[in-house]
């Protein structure tokens, strides 16, 4: 089977999740080329090497700029965090690799402009693998077929509790300059990201983001939080839709509660990633809304087993991003979300942003 | 035991669930004076007096100012259709009656002014039920003792389908002279009243209201519909907790499903009129969100069942109700929501109309 | 309308759950007679009078034989403890009244058959109220129709923690004389209601009880607690069905949780009373389980509410219930279960227990 | 890293779990040696050899007893069908190797015995995987650590619905010689796997065995089903105590219902496979019950993901139990369930069985 070789950038949470999902992806799927693990890089080259050992690289490096350079190297995939995205991106763009770029795609809107533009007839692929659990793909198709009519409302929603505790210190999280907007761009992204994948087009925007906790403790005193811990707002869609959203990573009691629901003329469902495997699903006529597990019938659920209420996880889901980022290279699937589509994410969360401080309305079209 | 003469206007659904309510109050609570069911009143008279035999109510009247003058009735409870509300409840303050009135308290904000004004000093309360639940009161007093820390977010809200199918027939709902706003007026009251009594004052707000089905069936051909079906919208409270809301008729599955959600700085709860009996929560510490089964430790439970699990439903809401009302009549109890508190719903609710129209924020000051 | 005489012994909670249901039934359901609340019978007779009067009784008695040769009382309801259960509907029986007693029947096979034996051709019903809920009523009436197909399995339970504390004091619960068997009686009545109404006539039983606390506190030391605090059976039904059901009084965190699922050749339906607006519901080719909530659909739900999701509560319960009565005494419904239909529900709690001792399947047609 | 020479056979559904499972334990756990995918053996040689090139084996056969033989392969994994087990361990145990074979461990308590024999003293591991689940692994440690005080109930149920359909033509399932038992092998192996490690050595059972559908369409016309659809039993545990189970391939609706839960005298766990990162907990005092997600701090959810709400799936589940072969290999483990504790599953299955047949409590002691 021919090859195709992987540069992976970064070695944490992600950078392991995307060595994982390369080496999967061969026996899972049925693809023209298997991944080769070519390549790791991270800052630290000791740690590069000792993880390219565990996780099966042929060669690792300190230096990003030169796995970007090796010839063996045709995808990059970059999982560092989220200021770096950009310069890496781009840099491997330059160097005429298809690039594979973990979300948010960069801190503010001018870089994500910038890669948006150097990504024009390119390969690219931003890592927001919720959008591959098979009961977001069968909502998108049963949307798609109009089983639920026209779309009149969009209720979305995505809460977690990771920075809830005032007693949470300071990081970089909260510094506007390395990691953008916060819980707007880092959970907000995944579920505009939804609403644009499931309802489409935003039109236009209301609402506010807020600090909840202005102060937090560094090894030196309190620094502020430079960034949002929460965000409301309203949605139209261009399809006239409406829709309310809210975001936080200060809600106690919630660890990865990405919830969606989507009214047509002629039903409603819900999704919660907290239980991936489940699709709610109510249509007009029915005696009440049924609890959907996942099986083999939901793409791509049946590449993982063939029997339901197995459970794919979320590893499972990012093996069927790295599918679809090697079918797409194949060519046989348009890559979706590209930097083009990662744009229209990070213009509707400027768009929240300038609302809350201008007070008012704002158009997508004026960014 | 002394007597208090109730008499009663109107014989639909509410005035039957008004009828068992009065019956029941005086066995489940402890009361200094029981209700006695003096006149029942309808337009139509000899309905009126078929339901007042079978409700068991000593006279009847097709005449409702006949009821009002009627010595022996001290409290007038309206069940009638909103647009008749104002009329009538100004009349029964004019004959020094207390008023104990359906929601919402009417069809327009200039009617709502006069009654609060006529309101003063007397006792009134208006039928927001659900306040009464035992979830409620629980979350109302764990909110109150500190429990869940400053209020920081509220989610909220009230999905019906009673209009989603474009088949329903025109009717007064759908009449803005009738029927006030839609789902806003019909389902947003109760759902604005849960943010009054469990977070607090609303400052500003901003959103969309909407009409998904513009015409309906009449007898003669298609009618507009003049109010809305679904509102989407974002609060701002006095206290600085942000907050969204979504209320529709038109959502399919849903029958009763009056949501609130409450994150603060320790924890979060949340609440689904559906399951009324059930209260979540989840406290800054603990392993996971706990569903809590009313019991006789969360009033008004006890007062009809020794045992947990056992369920009220909704005509023991209303009961409590009545027995809220009796203990206010009687002085024991403050009466909430009087007529008072029913115009800050109101001009909550125009707010929103108003911030939909023009397209902006709109200070609660403002109305 | 023409009046039923009715008279009540007991005060208790029970006592008061009759009292309020026959109160309200005229209201709620379009009955031939109004019950006329007569007299009210507790061995405290001033405990009797004060009821009595928050009740809306016309009198009292400190003693329920009395109660039983009042010529106004007609119907005879029996709310007092178990062991009380046969003398008290023997003696009404004999003095010709109809008879409406609480679950469990008595405390003993041998007092239920002769109850049984009395009430031959008599008009009779025992308070099963969890079967007149809007679920069960659909679960019934989608069986009898066939379209769970032919019954195979049958799974019941119920749970509650009311002894689950050690700590809880020993009570006329644990006495064999007083209260019959433990956790079988008390809750594995309504259990074995269940699945006769559902699912028909059990045929043998194998299973055992058990005394989880041996013994608990009294004022004056330890006592020994003489019944059982948990039941684990298997049944085999004639209709060729099989069950497991499991009861208990000592399962920490459930309070009323009498849940039963019924699988046949079509589809599986599932039911909690803790939930007991909502049946959940798979038929063969259905994409997941529905969860069906209670509606007008469902009897007796619109006689309470015209609209779905209000939820009915344990005491509307108790209101369909006398219903259901007085419409048998009117000769339109054919009373269940009758004091007949209790005594099978008795031996089949009997077999459960001889089966235990015996270790060993115990035909029904052994008792 | 030092490599461990893996042989599997088998390239199914169970084939490509465990050579996905072998392929993701390196990058996952922090293991001595890396598995070395070496041989990979199938019937169909040409499928082994394609399976082999897609999964990175490194060679193919068509002949298992030369994948044995050969002198890379220290463990061997077996994947076939249940018939073909024993022969195949006993064989690789003859050889020397250590041995990983998928439940249930045979097809019939002879075999099970033999294998048991043979392996004595030798490293085995059964595929119970659903036991290496981060909820199953904190219920564990509770149990353990007294959490629940003394256990006093179990209730436990598999419930599939792939034999609902009498339509679904006969197969290897429906054959004694093939496939052993049908539900309580397939399904009910698990669930007593789940009742040992939880609760403990079982004592004594009684219950029902039965096959639902009697025949199924084969190619030239019916042919019977040789093993049961579903089976209903009570257990005596050695700690005293009880429990109900019932297990089904005929159960309407369910896909992977795998539930559990048992009772002490401090609290209550329950879980379900269906949603397998949710452990539901109330502990004497609790408010409610819990509904925990599983995170990091519950092992293995931790190699995984640094974060919790982000769900284990199925195959994660296999690279779990791969992480433990491997460290029982190493030597740090104690490997569970090995086939010694294999036989006692197989042991209780039969119990059941006999039980069945000869309507009586069978102990264990008699097997």
């Amino acid at each position: 089977m021919a090859r195709l070789g992987v540069g992976l950038i970064g070695t944490g949470f992600m950078g392991k999740a995307h060595a994982l999902a390369f080496s999967a992806a061969a026996s899972v799927f049925d693809l023209d080329r298997r991944p080769h693990l070519a390549v790791l890089a991270d800052a630290d080259a000791r740690r590069a090497e000792a993880c390219a050992e565990r996780w099966g690289f042929e060669a690792s490096t300190g230096d990003w700029r030169a796995l970007i350079a090796e010839p063996r190297v045709e995808v990059v995939a970059i999982t560092t965090p989220n200021h770096l995205h950009a310069e890496m991106a781009l840099a491997a763009l330059a160097a005429g690799k298809a690039v594979y770029c973990e979300k948010p795609m960069a801190t503010g809107l001018a870089d994500a402009r910038r890669m948006a533009e150097a990504a024009r007839g390119r390969r690219t692929l931003l890592g927001y693998n919720y959008l591959r659990g098979p009961a977001i793909g069968l909502a998108k198709s049963m949307i798609a077929a109009g089983e639920l009519g026209e779309i009149v409302a969009f209720k979305g929603r995505f809460a977690e509790d990771y920075m809830a505790d005032p007693a949470v210190p300071h990081s970089w999280r909260c510094v506007r300059a390395l990691a953008g907007s916060g819980a707007l761009g880092d959970l907000g992204s995944h579920l505009i990201g939804f609403a644009l994948h499931l309802v489409g087009e935003v039109q236009a925007v209301s609402g506010e983001v807020s600090t909840v906790i202005a102060e937090r403790s560094t090894a030196r005193g309190k620094a502020p939080v430079e960034n949002d811990d929460q965000v409301h707002a309203v949605l139209r869609f261009a399809n006239g839709a409406r829709g309310v959203i809210d975001i936080s990573r200060v809600a106690w009691g919630y660890k990865n509660h990405l919830a969606v629901e989507i009214t047509g003329t002629k039903g409603t469902l819900a999704f919660n990633q907290e239980r991936l495997n489940e699709l709610r699903l109510f249509r007009k006529g029915d005696a009440g809304f049924a609890t959907i597990l996942a099986g083999p019938q939901h793409p791509p659920y049946g590449a993982f087993s063939p029997a339901a209420g197995h459970q794919l996880g979320y590893g499972d889901l990012k093996t069927a991003e790295v599918g679809h980022l090697l079918a797409g290279l194949a060519g046989s699937d348009a890559l979706y979300p590209n930097f083009a589509a990662g744009l229209v994410i990070e213009r509707i969360a400027a768009a929240i942003e300038r609302a809350s401080t201008e007070r008012r309305w704002v158009d997508l079209a004026e960014l």
